[in-house]
């Protein structure tokens, strides 16, 4: 992960060795007061000072003998005093980005003085028990008490990951000055034990979009009690600050061209623009494509197949499993490359039949409808046979219509071609592994050449790592959500039509695919 | 106690009632967003929300189906959002001012609507029981454990005063926003468990002279738990936010003309100046004035005489006596009554020496030293004589002196002379008792036109009450405190010599008091 070279490093957390003027009967400035005055001439100003810790600092400036150590954070609208230390603290300054996701946490622990990534770690999101999906977690959290379970539940989670990173790391939790989230709206509200009924019901309204910055005690982390916790705001329901986060890594908020950005989890959320307007839609076009639907779908995890190729004149299958055991299913890539495969071997169908008529033992169609088999039950994990159903191609194919329908949607929005686009960006844990090509070949994504695809990792860390380094982003990402039309789809008419011409392979119109050459036999 | 004319009236707590427009899929800002959104272009900008509030808010703004009351405080950098509640509240907002005297608590409940004092209350510093002088207080707070005793200790004493105000005015503390307190250095110190150790030690420097705003919950207190507490800035260790209230409510900093303001209490605080500069010292000139050290000083309260005239032909002796009873000590204003009357009557020499040729029963010569009888054994509360000895009478004189030394060195800081003043006020509980006719004959204030005198009581709780009405006042405070200049007396080698002439009665230089006819039996 590296930060781009456009940035310029002013960390969100400041720190200062300070040699005050002793005080004399000239210069009778008090302790507090004295300290405030230089650290304004400083440049650090407006300065806020939070009232119950000044009796300790101000014990610390006659400790340190008017030498001190002061941590300073930035706040958006001004500094905050974080921590006087007497003497000089050395050693760097530490602070945590986190990826707030629905199914996991990933945190990333910064050295603010250098700039440099020291761990990084990921733990399950430990709500999952009390619902896979957002949905469910918000209908549990409509009761007070369930809400809290689940805010105490991120807490233990946020601390027990961050607390093991330092440990490795051989560094101490005081020492952490600040914390950056993205996560989606909802996951952000139960962050803060905000209620997020309002987030699922028209017109889908959050209770907060732009969070203020919290401290650490305030929210019980195991990081310094003054240590600023930033969350990068949502735009709305679903569209929340992991996008914003990923956004500003990307940089497309920045782009003279036009670039558009798709996140592929559990919805597809877009963003299209450029320095001079951005437009945002999201839509759920996800479980299916992830391999959260299909029969023998899962998530990418060891023995998932995320890679497959098929040779089209012997049918013959060569697949990947992740962790290079035997295959237990398969992971959203592995199962945009198996129906890409099938499609371009002829085995499926323009409409998404799997063609009877080819002639191979893969072809099963001993149940009650046809399947393809991928590995045989000898070769798989399970000892049963790994294959997918016409059922599960067509609840995938409704997924990847619904992708490039909204991808078209959001297009026509603004009289744009995908032609126009100079950079097509596809992030999140799945759509980062997605092979172009192959998401070409069945039209989920548009017939673009394939430098203009660049695949995003770890958007929301990368973002959350900025921001600590560039304190000046915390203006430039108000003004990218304010910037931000966003569109909201489930209530597009338009959405219908577009759909049912995408459930096709690549789609009914070819000319949106002129790269892609349909066999024959796919044409039956 | 009556707000002067001249406040803009812009009360430190606002309160609006506010209807947002509901959400709507083409306005779809989430809750709290969009309470701010219209707060600010209400004008409360910059707005600052406190975190751990969020969760009950925006609660309340679903409650109240988009109508809500809000509560609003001015910090002098930032509006903060103090409280929302469903719907429309009513009933006047209410605010505290407090005299957080060495001595005495003062407390004056207003309603911020009106702009009326609704209750006034008091109580004794629970502290005294540790020093009644704050050197011993200071001493005693050396320990940590001591210092949050003494902490505890006024807050229990606030919370039962204020409590119990509400009580009487019918009113609960939760509607209470505000409040603002103004204490010497060392007694705003010890409110707010700051180490006051440094405060009487060369170069006496406090901990803090500006404080930041704290809230009800901060400070443990019994109003609102986001309500402002706002403490006057010192100007030094000698020089406190008391001092600074009472310049505000004099308005001396607001006159072209140059005037002099002298509190009088166990120091005597001195500011001169105008609306282009200020100058301001302190010495300890206050105890023996006050009553205190004189063997029969007592304060201002039930059985101390507080008016004496002596007819300088029989020396008859009328007084008065707080609370009409038989007397029992002599409060400061009758000491410096009898003090004048005596040297009227030629009973005290210009040395000060008790003129045992004057023919009286009241000179009693019985003891080591001679002494005045102002009562008999049979008209006192106890049955003893309330007499003066000469060793009281020089007690006095040092602290009379010390009174006109520090008056004529600060004059002289400046190049100006009493007579360039066009007002002298007299504040602090026992100041504004004085009667300057009185006080000039024995050389204790100048020798000016009685119309230039003016007393002022109550100026602490009328400088808070005015802040509290205005909060433009309080970058004024800030203001005044820049441009005070604070001259530490402690140091002053002039002072030795000024101090040995204004120990005589009225002075060495009877140039300096042309009105004072000075009898011929006090030349001997």
């Amino acid at each position: 992960m590296k930060l781009p070279s456009w940035l310029t490093p002013r960390p969100l957390v400041q720190r200062v060795h300070v040699e005050l003027p002793p005080p004399n009967l000239n210069d009778n400035a008090a302790d507090l007061d004295r300290l405030l005055r230089l650290l304004r001439k400083e440049g650090f100003a407006p300065l806020a000072v939070p009232p119950l810790y000044i009796p300790r600092w101000v014990r610390a400036v006659r400790a340190g003998d008017f030498k001190v150590t002061v941590h300073l954070g930035y706040n958006g609208l001004q500094w905050e005093i974080l921590d006087v230390s007497p003497g000089r603290v050395t050693g760097s300054v530490l602070a945590f980005a986190a990826d707030l996701g629905t199914t996991r946490l990933c945190f990333y622990l910064m050295d603010l003085t250098s700039g440099r990534l020291l761990e990084r770690s990921s733990a399950a999101n430990p709500q999952i028990p009390y619902g896979e999906d957002i949905l469910t977690r918000i209908l549990f959290a409509r009761e007070q008490e369930n809400l809290e379970r689940l805010q105490s539940l991120l807490r233990q989670a946020f601390n027990q990951t961050m607390e093991s990173m330092l440990e490795r790391a051989g560094r101490s939790s005081a020492e952490v000055f600040a914390l950056v989230i993205g996560g989606n709206t909802t996951m952000s509200h139960l962050f803060l034990s905000l209620d997020p009924s309002h987030i699922c019901r028209e017109p889908y309204i959050p209770a907060v979009n732009h969070f203020p910055f919290y401290h650490g005690e305030e929210l019980r982390l195991a990081i310094h009690p003054r240590a600023l916790v930033y969350l990068f705001p949502n735009v709305g329901s679903y569209f929340g600050g992991d996008l914003v986060a990923g956004i500003i890594a990307s940089g497309m908020h920045l782009a003279e061209e036009t670039s558009l950005l798709v996140d592929v989890g559990t919805n597809a959320e877009v963003v299209l623009g450029n320095r001079h307007w951005l437009i945002a839609c999201a839509g759920a076009a996800g479980p299916a494509l992830e391999g959260g639907v299909v029969e023998r779908g899962m998530m990418a995890s060891p023995g998932a197949v995320d890679r497959v190729r098929i040779d089209p004149e012997t049918f013959h299958v060569d697949f990947h499993v992740i962790g290079e055991g035997k295959p237990r299913g398969l992971c959203g890539s592995g199962l945009i490359d198996l129906i890409a495969e099938m499609f371009m071997a002829g085995i499926l169908t323009i409409q998404g039949k799997i063609n009877t008529r080819c002639d191979s033992p893969r072809i099963d169609v001993s149940g009650d409808v046809p399947a393809f088999v991928v590995a045989f039950g000898n070769e798989t994990a399970d000892g049963r046979d790994l294959s997918v159903s016409e059922i599960d191609v067509g609840i995938f194919l409704k997924s990847k219509a619904a992708m490039f329908t909204i991808l078209t949607v959001i297009m026509n929005k603004v009289g744009l071609s995908f032609n126009d686009l100079k950079r097509f960006y596809v992030a999140g844990t799945f759509g980062n592994t997605i092979d172009p090509a192959m998401a070409i070949r069945i039209g989920m994504l548009p017939d673009l050449p394939l430098d203009i695809y660049q695949g995003l990792q770890d958007t929301v860390g990368l973002g959350g790592m900025m921001l600590l380094m560039d304190r000046g982003l915390l203006a430039e990402v108000e003004a990218v959500c304010e910037r931000i039309t966003y569109i909201e789809l489930n209530v597009n008419m338009e959405l219908m039509n577009e759909f049912r011409g995408a459930l096709f392979l690549p789609h009914t119109d070819p000319r949106l695919f002129p790269s892609v050459n349909i066999p024959e036999r796919a044409l039956v």
